[in-house]
């Protein structure tokens, strides 16, 4: 278990957050990636109600933010391509492979991920208002769009480019977005794409350690 | 002049666009960021009916793609990053101030342009429709809280970090996108900010280069 209170590497994360959100935030992506790179890390935990001051280090008040008394940073995609730096498993180092898979970081937040997180916003949190019933079926359009072309570019390989990376771990992250819906699930080689991911130890070990802390901290009203 | 027919470094762009999308396609952030690296570059320019191999370049059929002849990706935010590790005046080396940076490049394109992408879709693309009347208040709401964070972050200072980076270079051209709006004219420190990216040398460079193809491949319908 990579989680150690005497780690000098330090990640910001949710002390609970509802259902809907479990599994999905973005503290997964840093926890997976240090799992992946054989790094320990500690954990500072966050109520939903941050502290004013929590701007100072993460201006949109999200998590995660990362320390490891060198470097200190927010955004979960210039995290994990910092721990990749100090692990070959997840950023190779010749430029060529090193550079495809910082582009395919970029193109899961960038080209993937807003088209996703839209709809996702519509499904729930605004799925009772007249513009998101209007707006559903273009919003789901344009998220098969983004996943085709996804799909294609995959084909039959078992990751974007020749081996896993960032890339990989920034893309199953944005994919699992849509676990309410069966969109992955008709792009059969995304699905399992995505499912591969999924199986990696180091992922199954950072959700474990993500959900773990959420348990812990069940709200007494969440409870009855 | 930086653009060289006889440059080993290529990107894609296109030959024409609609005026509502001069200045904006993000060719501009490649030919920027070459521009303040003192960079020559060459440019491939395609049709907006792209070939269809032109996928297996760029599976989102997206421009810019680039090459070196030692490195070839797609992605803005990737292709901004890896000429900045050719140039300090983009990217410092050393390991915070470089990850600040890096860190404000997925800040940059993840946590706003999402946020102002949409709004930009609501007035540009679905104005007349329903959904798109009832939603934009919510749409400049969500892009005003994000561009709020950004502001308080920015306070009195010059750029996002105590110089000049790939991460300012990105957010002026995210913030760009709302120039039909006068929502970034209502934080002082940030039009002030986006003006002060407006003005490097490089980036007024880089702009009339985009402009001047567009100019000289006006299509004839749209001259009349």
């Amino acid at each position: 278990m990579a989680v150690n209170d005497k780690a000098s590497i330090e990640i910001t994360a949710f002390r609970w957050v509802p259902p809907f959100a479990e599994g999905l935030v973005r503290d997964l992506r840093a926890r997976w990636a240090l799992e992946e790179a054989g790094l320990d890390y500690r954990v500072r935990l966050l109520d939903q109600q941050r502290p004013p001051e929590y701007l100072r280090e993460q201006p949109f008040d999200q998590v995660p933010c990362f320390s490891d008394g060198q470097v200190r940073i927010f955004e979960s995609g210039a995290i994990v391509q910092y721990i990749g730096e100090q692990s070959e498993a997840l950023l190779p180092r010749d430029p060529q492979s090193r550079y495809r898979a910082i582009q395919w970081s970029y193109a899961a937040l960038n080209s993937v991920e807003p088209a996703i997180l839209n709809l996702v916003g519509i499904d729930l949190f605004y799925a009772e208002q007249e513009w998101a019933r209007l707006r559903r079926p273009g919003a789901e359009d344009f998220v098969r769009l983004k996943l085709k072309r996804v799909a294609d570019w995959l084909g039959d390989k078992k990751w974007l480019e020749d081996r896993f990376s960032i890339g990989d771990l920034l893309m199953v992250t944005v994919l699992r977005n849509l676990r309410h819906t069966d969109i992955v699930a008709s792009f059969a080689n995304l699905d399992s794409y995505l499912k591969r991911g999924e199986a990696r130890p180091a992922f199954k070990q950072a959700l474990s350690d993500q959900l773990a802390v959420f348990a812990a901290n069940q709200p007494e009203g969440a409870l009855a």
